[in-house]
């Protein structure tokens, strides 16, 4: 069923769901799931609407239009999007294939609502993977002497394929700033830990040093800062004494899959609204 | 901070949210928190909005009546609280102190909103903990022959304390269908399985019989049909082989007391619409 | 590193512990992993040792001869394998991909220790998935018409492949008494909720229906009752109100595939004994 | 059923099993409960039987004597405790009572196998709880100024009740440094957060701030380092955009004493043996 996400951002006051639904059902507005937060520290009101574009009397650009004074009047950051324009993604992996494999098939069995544009990886190992689902491939190699070219290439590679979202499949490589602030809030990072533990590398070897009990993965929206983004979603696993490293990269690798699939739903479904350096996650 | 609670419940159309909504900022109601639910299956619609009580004009019994036109015209099912008037609860327990140590504690440290009227036991054994609470404490004993009076007696007491609640914390007996009737959707029940598993007596010995890798605790509210009731609450926790029944026992008192408090706090504070046989729990 | 297992279930006694690592040590075995359980209610005991190859004077079959007195003296059911010969498989889907995509990409990112013969299919559609991946795929078309020849042709492909465990990845067909019986705990299946409850077909709606607050799935060994043999392995995931049951069939999917993947995992490592309808899962 | 617990860690060699079996078989030892690690990073090796007491020809003096020769051999460090000889534990509080109240609950139904010898608290308030359960309450105000006597007086009356484990129920006071070197893994705290995240004072708000999806509690060892000590056991529960602060103090509540008394129980059953600043947990 075909909808339209009114995603909208503003400061609290009076008033606010009154007006937008009373601007739905004036336009006989067939709601199908409504979500509102009131943030008491910051202030701040936020509301998602999922309403059925076959009940409106009008097309995307026009609701735009006619919802235009309203946001005015509230200030609002606001978006509406339409389920029928899939988001394009970029996928980014590196040599482990487990969350890319994971994302190729839940796209491929119409799980995931995007296109994916291409994937970009800095080594040649999943080609054969990527190209049977029918997906352009590049290989990108990326060294400590050619970061600069390397990025241009791959920012020339996203822009040419139009990408609303970048997702950092298990890339292992730290994205330049410039790119970060360009896409910021659009490019989607998986890390092999329960942030705020363990940032930076090897983080199952820093969690086997500690000692944890239980070991967890991150999706977050990158920023310049390392592994410090909005945390978009988490999730932990049990380990014990008995789980070497080895087997916690093998845990790892599920929650990491499980992870990262259920953020990039969310951010695809337009459920991610980013305040500050923290996300409401409708 | 002093809130009313608006539960609603009618047929799904057009035109609600932006009534009641509407209706809300005209009084210039200070929403704190909305939920709503469109169920697709029975065609309902759930709705639950807090309201500051400062922020608006009148008090809860003008509010009833400004409201009962809308309330009308889309055919609702709905009620009005305030956080102000304490729900009267009444706990029912046996010789198992676990769940009802729990809800104790979580009421003398100020976490249950609610008033402890009394506790009704079948046996004497735990009146000096309820009484160290200052909460007067009933021993009603329950035999095959004597069910009729005692539970005549029961329902008297429920009576005099005004209980709007009943929770069977580990209660161990059957209420009778009248009791049931009389206060349907009222009487708030823990039973030691993950149902509709193992319904009816010793389920950890028919968990363990069965060999399940989960052990669990469900909180319904008590219908006619034993252990059929509508679901507020269900959680697990893992279990193995190295498990006997009687760590299960154990395993499981720490789930049926976690279960219980989130189930009767969701109850107390108007988070719980029953539909048929199943719960909106917001 | 190349290890050998040796599994033993048997009556319990005082001794047998000594007896078998004196066994061991006397031909200075190292033990990389052992695990021990007594059941108190059968009075069986069960135990598994993971012993380095390389640490042993002599190979599996002398390994064997030299045991069998012990094993005869306890009246052990026994046996020992070699992490050398890898367990041949044969995987058994329908139309739903996501459990057979998640074991070929585990087995492909060598995270599965086994060789997968083949994939029977009673339709079409997963072939090129499969075939990418270098696995023969055999198409068995099930009606109610020709069940005998076409399950016939199942147990030919089965043998002819040397399966030593079938796995049904969401087969969706009921196999007959016979191969159940020939195949005694080595056929798995997933099942898609939390058994005991919901048996049969279309779990996610009867859950659904009776509106718990968890769903689940189950890997079991089948027998010749329906969803009914002893548990290896089960999992839940958290639904609400507002998860309609496309949602569950979606949230369940990834648990099928994590409990389906651990299960057979346990069963390729050995760690798996079966006593009555339960399991030990070391 | 009464039992000895043998506790062994040694450095890893072949024989241990053999020799540590042996010993119990020729002494007609009935074994309940064996497990066993290698830890290969370390090379060292740990063991925990637990054996009937009756089923032995001597009590623990003579078990000592007798196996003190194998001990010496192996270069172990070993215990062997008496299930009859119940350890006496001193509990210390502040204000907050919910780890207080659930230790001294699980005590009275006869969970936790232990003595209570005393409660030390800075604080008052919580008095009347602790001596209606029958146990001696000290109140040993502690600030910036009497910090010394405060502590030695807390240190007299830890030796006074002769306490083999002293445990921290939300104490809220840094230990002084001898104190912790004193009772070096005998000292079990329970820190607020998912440790090594958030610690020193008042994780949940450094939670909210980060905005993690997750938040939890970790039962450790205290040393002198601030929440660095070897970690015995750690949870967490999810929490959202629409969990305030006091939202997450409530949950947080709940994993902290689910947290503590599991990492007690451990304890209390000699299953924890420290190696480095990690924990081995039978």
């Amino acid at each position: 069923m075909r909808t339209f996400r009114l995603v909208i951002a503003c400061p609290d006051r009076v008033g606010i769901v009154a007006k937008v639904s009373n601007f739905l059902a004036s336009h006989n507005g067939w709601i199908t799931e409504a979500s509102h937060h009131s943030d008491n520290l910051s202030g701040w009101f936020f509301m998602r609407h999922e309403i059925r574009a076959d009940s409106l009397p009008f097309g995307i650009e026009a609701f735009r239009e006619a919802f235009a004074p309203i946001a005015e009047e509230f200030s609002m950051d606001w978006r509406i999007t339409d389920t029928e324009q899939k988001k394009r993604v970029v996928l980014m992996a590196s040599r482990e294939s487990h969350c890319l494999a994971d994302l190729l098939h839940r796209w491929h069995s119409d799980e995931l609502d995007c296109e994916i544009a291409c994937v970009i990886s800095n080594h040649d190992d999943l080609r054969s993977m990527v190209e049977w689902h029918g997906i352009p491939y590049y290989h990108v190699p990326v060294n400590p002497q050619n970061k600069e070219p390397a990025f241009a290439e791959v920012s020339r590679l996203v822009k040419q394929h139009e990408a609303e979202v970048v997702v950092l499949a298990r890339y292992m490589q730290i994205l330049p700033p410039e790119l970060c602030s360009e896409y910021a809030h659009k490019v989607i990072n998986i890390h092999h830990s329960f942030l705020p533990s363990f940032v930076g590398a090897k983080p199952y070897h820093q969690a086997s040093m500690r000692g944890v009990k239980l070991i967890g993965a991150t999706c977050h929206y990158v920023t310049e800062e390392l592994d410090a983004g909005p945390i978009i979603e988490q999730d932990v696993v049990r380990v014990s004494h008995s789980d070497s490293i080895e087997d916690m990269v093998r845990f790892g690798r599920d929650v990491e899959k499980m992870v990262l699939a259920r953020g990039l739903r969310y951010h695809l479904e337009d459920r991610v609204l980013v305040h500050g350096n923290k996300t409401v996650v409708f």
